[in-house]
């Protein structure tokens, strides 16, 4: 539950439609391969959520083996959400295998704040440059504190900050830092980016959240940067969501129908 | 499979609408935390079974974390369906930490009594006071033989043994036992009641008896006492099942079915 | 991805239906247990795929339980998709379990080849004789590197190249060798069966794949031997999975109607 409020949209700038429909025509060509260390509550969902998009989804986790494959894919997600100790290493290894191989990466910090060992993990994978960073209000607000840009969970909520959370980690590691709520964020630099779409009724759906981190990743190896890569990530999943959600009951219909309409997106749709 | 013979619905009490309703719409209001240390196969769909019905997930399981947060949340879900030794530990971890800071937990003893080393296990965290224990009656049978209750699962069965040993657990360890089946009946103390409801095709979605056992957990945190819990769950995911087994036509629609249905529920059903 | 080329359907025998009206009204009748050792992505999935088609899955994972629990399983199936260090132990456990008690086992060999842990972990599996191993072309190549066939994943690719290698592995390990593709083909010793159906859609659900070589099985429990049981397996799965996906819009329906139309087949129909 994010813990602070958001800006509203009009207050952020709106992005084009080109890159959008060039990055998901790309994606559907190339089937970048999206290497994901993940939690176990969502592989499952994610890997399909991936493949529905035109994703090459590979959930590799073998400390002996995250190293090899994180430098041949075309981006890396790591999910801290079951992370445990043998995980922590794994992906630690990962992490500065894909940075030293020049692959990026997103780093999704679910629940960093409320629990010490993930914070610490989360922590150390910051030192490994992820490309983006993506969370709701409440894990952007805890990473600024670790990332030492001085905001924590705990400080007064105001209006915008959460985005100015999202600012002190953008600027503390150099990410894209992508907040998830009823409107995403991207903030890059200076740049507030809002992406609307999605249903509240996705909140209901275990992983919407860790499948939209995934979702960057697989952009990440299409997009010209990881600004783009994040948006295009937010736009495609909330446009999917949206009509997905207006044709159920119900969140059970809504996680298939979701899969559904991934499946069914047209690059077209973009560039009227 | 159950080994034994249960009675028949009409020897149990039946129970009274009102706290069903109650505790319905309470869980709908408050989300309680249900911190859920489950097995593998049915993570996702047990998250998405208590987000559907109104609770508030939480799938922590690393031995570094489980105890500040069974501290803190509303209810406990300890399934041992593909424990390993590190998994043990944390469960234990987690058992321990619910007990002291009083935290209501349900055990479910998946396959308990066929293997010696959940066996263990189960027998172990028998002595953390679980509220709740749900099993089917073949895995009560077992337990009642761990718990010191004079019968194991190689008795020979009788009409009503699953019940007899359920009331042993029942004596020896605290706890309300659930025995899941066609009719599921509660045991506490002295009191049986049983709960009509659900369908035989919910045997064939992978996972239904173990998110009966978070939901138990889920209403822990806001039912008046530990026999109310387990009814309520019990009723609630007995109705939701018949609805959703009612308008479908084989297994993979009954588990879409059944989310839909758990969210559709309204408490107002129950105050006629 | 197959990167060889396979036989068109017509280069191979097909199989009469009568062993196949059989294999799957003795699997509904008698509901073999089947023990797997998958990949975390697919449990849940695999799980309900076996309970649709008939069958009465079990994810043993622990080391201290997989060897009592292998050896009273009516077939097991080791899946290296995300095998660790621990998972290697537990299956080598599991094999060697298997074979002492001669409970029949499908080896399903996920991206050997471009990985080396797993296909160490492989190499020392296919010591303890799998009665099936199932994978789509690139893995049968590689493993035909590893059982010393002589061909490896990087050899030139030539149009019936899968099925030599499908034929080396065959001969060096006495297994029969079901290749997955638009076709699949099942190899025994010098006899090459076609198995038609399925859809190029089920590629984008995750773990169909995986739920084949589980399927397997399953049917190693019931069958007369395990080509009977590799091809009834995919003419099921194939059947099943043509009907669903006639009848869909995208992939998260065609994961719901798989389960529903394995559930509802007849072994009628092919006894015509």
């Amino acid at each position: 539950m994010p813990t602070a409020h958001l800006p509203t949209e009009s207050a952020a700038r709106r992005w084009p439609d080109e890159p959008l429909a060039k990055d998901l025509a790309r994606l559907r060509e190339t089937n970048p391969l999206t290497h994901c260390l993940t939690n176990l509550v969502v592989t499952g969902f994610t890997a399909n959520v991936l493949l529905a998009t035109g994703a090459s989804p590979a959930m590799v986790i073998a400390a002996e083996e995250v190293a090899d494959f994180a430098a041949v894919a075309n981006g890396v997600l790591i999910n801290v959400g079951t992370v445990t100790e043998p995980d922590a290493r794994a992906m630690l290894i990962a992490a500065r295998a894909a940075r030293d191989a020049g692959t990026p990466w997103v780093l999704d910090p679910v629940a960093v704040g409320a629990l010490r060992f993930r914070s610490n993990v989360a922590a150390q994978l910051l030192g490994f440059s992820p490309a983006v960073i993506r969370g709701n209000a409440s894990e952007i607000l805890a990473l600024a504190g670790l990332s030492g840009g001085g905001k924590g969970a705990d400080s007064t909520a105001g209006s915008d900050e959460a985005v100015d959370a999202a600012r002190a980690v953008a600027s503390q590691t150099g990410a894209v830092v992508a907040i998830s709520g009823e409107v995403d964020y991207v903030v890059a630099g200076d740049e507030v980016i809002g992406v609307a779409g999605g249903d509240p009724l996705l909140t209901k759906v275990t992983g919407s959240g860790c499948a939209l981190g995934a979702l960057m990743a697989a952009f990440l190896g299409v997009a010209d940067s990881p600004v783009d890569a994040a948006v295009t990530a937010s736009a495609v999943f909330g446009a999917a969501g949206q009509r997905a959600a207006a044709e159920v009951r119900g969140p059970g219909s809504l996680a298939v129908a979701l899969l559904d309409q991934l499946y069914l997106l047209d690059p077209a749709e973009w560039t009227g």
